[in-house]
């Protein structure tokens, strides 16, 4: 019985709110997602707070593998990001920390130092690795789709914040991708020329299967 | 005598280096720029220093009228950031600080709060005006090509990041725009309401003449 | 008892029409929209009047402070538009009649001058005003992002077609999000350098509050 | 009865799936279209097989007026091509068999020949033709939104296979455009020049009406 | 003994304008071309004439076979427009003329009718014709990369102002590039189905040659 | 004495070139490129043998530690694709071939089978491995930026073709990145947490040093 009542108010208020320009898209978790984002919320629905996010404020925990703590303000976390090709990481390194090798499919990633001492590394498609050390307030630029990394360097803690020029950069870490999947082992060896000792070492490590 | 050999060199150089992948374009400033940028260094040139900036890492002088210190790494300072759609800016503000009501012609613009508390703020085309108060660790999205400001509010200086998914966003003040220009004073007066008396003080003010 | 029919044409009928090829993406206001634009109304419903629009035939009312009758056809009224990048705007300029001061978030604008004289104008981000006196017949491109304006310069009324790269270009009026929103007075004067007074009285005029 | 439970599991998982990191779009032909595309499926609900199409693997039927197979794996099709730029057509050509005069709306063509040898060609906008015999293995590119055509020029059967930088690049066939629709002879007359006594002759093989 | 001075003011120019910031690029016709358009003036050589173009002033010249004056305002005739994304061009229809089958091969195109009655037509990829009779004011939207016409209605002149999403979006007419090229006979009657007698025919009135 | 009229010519050619309309863009490798691509050659001088690539014809050398032969069709090698958005691979995968584990920075990458049995796969960035054995005729998808490989499955050879939707999408493969590089085995294990032993027993297989 509540179901055209609702129905119609479901309509009504599309008919009327989809139709108004709109100078964002402010992400809608609940609706359909396309290949250009998020759908829209309901402009009446947009509030100051869907444009600002406050998680980056605190340190990410760095207790693991690679001392790292990492935390993400993409889309899919900070909604006032959908569609306009922007985001931003938090990189805590504790001290002997470590960015592990990784590649974002859509963007280029620009770090700024904003604690402690880093190197900061890319490497190009001709095998030319470019490598520098980072001090407070050097910022580094890794060009879209290249393999890069950071450590830290210096015997403190050290603070990164990385913008990427997407909203949903992705992350893809070389070691996860191979050792914390199920990606078959021999297929891992015959692809990456990696020994199988290795590879197997390194999935009892990271919990990799088969 | 010279020239022909050196026109060699400079064909030869140039049919061999352009003709190779890239993974980048890092900006030549000699030579023509086009819509996309400015052309590409030759890659055997092409240096680690090239992705690498240190200026943001000292603060900027704000013994101005805004108060307010600003560092910026576009294209144009930063030849590693051309053609990767990605650039930063630091802001010093001192006590009282204001970045004022300007907008920027081709990016939103990611902010990230340092140090200190400060307001950020956009107005949409509805003018609807969205206000925060950001506190460190704090980061704000102002959607592209809207009119936005921010103004420490704390009673200590601020320090505030800002990335843009452009590495040559433009900056258009409105003050500045209107008042630091020649732009005729009846003109102004016509196309924003303000009054005459208004408009020469601030003429006067920033060194706008007409 | 109506429902499970309803829902089973509803199903039936989107996976049908939404897998044909689609030349073109006809905005459906009762859809959600995405950061690319409306949802496609589905192909079989579309007709030849969805790509024509007849508002712009019609003379835009002037009784306004500015004198100026404006008439849009973007994505939000002209649904054909959706997802082709390009809109259309008519003003209709009385004597003495002038387009403010503002900026589109998205998109250039190409002027033509169909009837009258008017004085159009844009300022650069090096605050360089660029103004120039255009008679029917003329064209004058307002690049992307940056204030402009326009002003009937005659003794008869002035006729403007504006096209933009975009089907939603926003229109962002100085004036208005100054003064007719409840942006703080204080706030304003602060951002802007503008005098209380001078804010207060245009509130006063625009119906701004705060 | 049963509508509040199912309402409920539908929003439910929307809301935890949506938000989640996505590297691609796999079109959901269930769901609305944008101008970007189809909605995406749910990531959990996504397959291997959704990235592999098989039915490129069998010549298609050229018992038709080119003598021509076409088999495409568009978005509409194959639906891991969703928003990922890229799509693949087979074409199969028979002894004397043609690819008519047409164009694509969105995007370039690189054709190359697996078997066979054929002539390949486009014009451009200033009329000038581009002809060429194509052998096994030979690759040529028809650059976006020009006309362009293919003809088997040998005694055997030529298979070609054709990429396009678009998941949709459309067809748009001439001789189906003009005759195989119902556009009215006589505007078709005025608006090629064509003869009516031609127009009707062509109408009557492929079906056009008025 | 003029080279070394010569060169070094080349030099010292380049770099010196080049690293400004742009807000535009208007088109250097004296130097190279890249896929996103001409090189951009040096920005101290940008006045405001390079924003205005006044040829679209004057009616264009009917008398020819489609009694069709056009006079375009690309980026080739009106440097500001360069890497804008927009342009315009004025269509003159003496009564009885008309705008024949063309295709843009890289924009949308908006047509306002100034005055006079024509039709404006289209056809979609499934051959589906959209025709329809526009007014002084209609606006009718062609979607990119589809074929498209119109034809002046009444019995008076009309004109009409076309606006393109691209500074460069091409023009291919069929009856051109068909019969105004050296397009061989045989291969057109094999791609188009076209009898030879007509093509010689239309050739003979064109200019076509082979 | 020979400099003016060299001079001379060059600047005469250049201004009545580059004003041309374009519908392409081929690539002179002798002038300075840019973010979007190659400069232009100029229009007068391009053929169709621009637009035509034969290399790809060729079984390329599988006599290498992968038992792969790669031939590009890349801008770089081909240039009537500059700024055209695709570009194609042959690679020829003797018995027990392996495309070793590579991202492409740029492009999505669409294989087609022409012979053999290969097994193609991709992992996204949660770690998810998509495997798939593919057969002639068979074509997949690699979506943009994500890790990839394929194989030889069967005891023949086999021979795919890969398209890119971009005429550089560049390669960026994992064993030739960290083992046939300058990368300090140090930091490589840091940052991949590979162990020394392996890493150093790879350089000295590929000829990596550091």
């Amino acid at each position: 019985m509540t179901i055209f009542p609702i129905s119609f108010i479901f309509f009504l208020t599309l008919s009327s709110s989809y139709a108004s320009v709109q100078d964002f898209c402010v992400a809608d978790y609940t609706a359909p997602q396309g290949p250009a984002g998020y759908s829209c919320k309901t402009p009446a629905n947009v509030k100051v707070d869907d444009f600002v996010y406050t998680a980056l404020g605190v340190a990410g925990n760095t207790s693991n593998i690679n001392n790292l703590g990492v935390t993400t303000a993409f889309a899919a976390q900070f909604p006032g990001l959908n569609g306009l090709g922007l985001s931003l990481v938090r990189a805590d390194f504790a001290v002997g920390g470590v960015s592990p090798i990784h590649v974002h499919r859509g963007a280029s990633e620009l770090i700024l130092v904003v604690e402690g001492t880093l190197i900061g590394g890319f490497i190009d498609s001709n095998n030319k690795v470019y490598l520098k050390t980072l001090k407070k307030g050097d910022i580094m630029i890794f060009p879209q789709g290249l393999l890069h990394f950071a450590k830290n360097k210096g015997d403190t803690p050290a603070l990164v914040f990385a913008a990427f020029n997407s909203e949903n950069p992705g992350v893809q870490l070389l070691e996860n991708a191979l050792f914390q999947s199920d990606f078959p082992t021999e297929l891992i060896a015959q692809t990456t020329l990696l020994d199988t000792a290795q590879i197997k070492k390194l999935k009892g490590l990271l919990g990799g299967t088969n």
